[in-house]
């Protein structure tokens, strides 16, 4: 889908609003994409973000689809806005084991109020790819 | 609501798994109660585990939800059996801010291969609790 | 929870509403309670509502989780207001077989713009009540 | 995505229990596509289908979106499985208005026991298609 932003420094608003992010300094996250209505998120695997069976924890997978979705609709929003996160829902598709994770979010609809996001986990290692989780979220737009 | 739980180690088993989740160590979470079908995690406020406006991320609030949420399903599984999460759905209430958060997981039904738990995260600070996030959970049973 | 209503007609504006809504007169569903924050919808069994087993439909019961939750967040909302349904998500617990089920939305938190609701839907059977489905529901006020 | 069925007669398996759902009589849909892990469900616009401002009723835009998902599903399970919803959510884009709608059930994962489906669901009206709702469903193979 194709969105047109209506902040022109979406890009540079996105980067400064994720540097602002503590927990992704915490757990290692980096955001690799910035486009109108979509953003990519990136995180190495590391043992201290695992639960029992050494995967990583369903918390973080969802950290980093959450900021994924989170900044894709904050992309699109106006100038002077703030996002919010009102609800999501994420399905495990398959144990989060990998070299690194790579979590898309993608802009299916975007409202006025409320934005709605798909946002996908994937696994990475080498040259393969495995899909660990799928997001569904909406996003409201606080204007300040 | 009251349940027989199938192993009566589950307490010394809910404790053992949860030490080996390394995250819990990495974001300062403590496991302070389990029962047969509730268990409840802590998590005091750490400016690392933060999101852009200083409240705690909304990926930090599900890993205390999801593995409050978790562990209530396990403590009824039979030996042997592991858990694993399938699908959550998260509503982000209030924002983020307090001293510690308080996450309780409380199973709603417990079948035989699926364990369906409502898990609810408070801001705790001094004598007030706000409600922050509402999670419902369904978790599998897969006996090894 | 207690909630005060900003239009003290709700009573009547809730019920001139569910009136209106023609799908519950093709199922055969009423509304039996209607206060501040809390709405219960009736439906009795009838063959014609069931999918191949003879359950009734996953659907058929989100009509009414969802009506009920509706005017729940309705209940609430000021006079000239509208209530749209944003997202819900659904649980099913057991199936959905009785002389009639007992919806019952029951308000969270109600805010400004957003209202998150949770429903439950019994299935009823002389002195009998089996819990058939959870919703956790996220409802929007449009001003007119 | 592709699939390989594990029942050959999986078109005529999922017709057959189609025909079963007395409901999908009651509104009028019908299915106009089985392949393995995608089912298509259709379903004219009716006053008597409607909420209170003249859109189809969240439930029975469910109702499709969950039978085509639980077909798609069902569409990759082995013979004498039954396959049952274990949840849903739905995000509603759009109102439901429109000449007809299409609900497209697409299997994202098969596993033994847990199938994971996206569902989709567009109002139709001559050369128009409009998203109105997206679902994200968990379905469960009962072997008999």
């Amino acid at each position: 889908m194709k969105f047109t932003p209506k902040d022109e420094n979406f890009v540079e608003k996105v980067r400064t609003s994720f540097s602002a992010q503590s927990v992704m300094k915490l757990i290692g996250a980096e955001i690799t994409r910035i486009e109108a209505g979509a953003v990519d998120i990136e995180l190495p695997y590391r043992k201290d973000l695992t639960q029992q069976n050494g995967f990583v924890h369903a918390g973080i997978i969802t950290a980093i689809a959450d900021t994924a979705c989170g900044y894709a609709a904050f992309s699109l929003m106006p100038k002077n806005a703030e996002v919010l996160s009102v609800e999501f829902k994420v399905n495990l598709l398959s144990p989060a084991i990998g070299e690194k994770f790579l979590a898309e979010g993608r802009v299916l609809r975007a409202g006025k109020t409320l934005t709605i996001v798909q946002g996908n986990v994937f696994a990475v290692s080498e040259n393969q790819q495995k899909h660990v989780a799928t997001m569904l979220a909406t996003l409201m737009c606080l204007q300040k």
